[in-house]
């Protein structure tokens, strides 16, 4: 069950006794998912200096809620573009709220120390339907 | 500020009086997001459709979170894809649980219902770094 505190959380409410029923829906309105390729795709030590880099960005007052990530093992399928190296997806409450991310110092300092680790970007901004 | 309940919740503890200065780590592992292209592109009745197919997978138990979504109004920048039509973004525990998810009757019947909307689907399949 996922939830948000904070001012606009709003809790799921399942039918008792079936807890796992109703999948909640995430409150938060903007999703931001990025794909980084690497200069050096599955170097190790440059996914990690990314990775460490992406937890940085934790610290920026905008976000509801951060995941960094790698291609997972699922099964394959001619859909699934796994051809990237690391992950990172955050949500935010509005639009604004992604551009103050966007624009503020700790963003702008990971992008300065960490964009000569990736060759490709590609950005995914979503709203909730 | 995000949390998981149930038995994997990890709550995040931030700064007493600093409540909004580190965004918590979404705990669940696995990420499953998935694009469509309608093959009607921008065409209201067809998202519609789709969007109400997606809603009836927030009832298959392994799921741990669902965002519906169309593409958000933020800055455009080069590296912002928003060709797609609809995101469907989900959480779950293990990449056995989103396998579980994909072989769902639930699942089966939306992809059965829905599938002739879609001209293409890319999907991203993400685990926690």
């Amino acid at each position: 069950m996922m939830a948000l505190g904070g001012a606009g959380a709003v809790a799921a409410t399942g039918v008792a006794g079936e807890a796992e029923a109703a999948a909640p829906a995430i409150p938060a309105k903007v999703v931001h998912h990025v794909f980084f390729w690497l200069k050096n795709p599955g170097d190790a030590t440059d996914r990690a200096k990314l990775i460490a880099g992406l937890r940085t960005l934790a610290g920026i007052p905008a976000l509801r809620g951060l995941h960094i990530g790698v291609p997972a093992p699922t099964e394959q399928r001619d859909v699934i573009d796994s051809s990237w190296d690391v992950s990172e997806l955050m949500f935010f409450d509005t639009v604004a709220d992604q551009k103050a991310y966007q624009d503020h110092p700790i963003h702008r300092a990971f992008v300065a120390e960490c964009e000569k680790l990736w060759r490709k970007v590609t950005v995914y901004d979503v709203l909730s339907a």
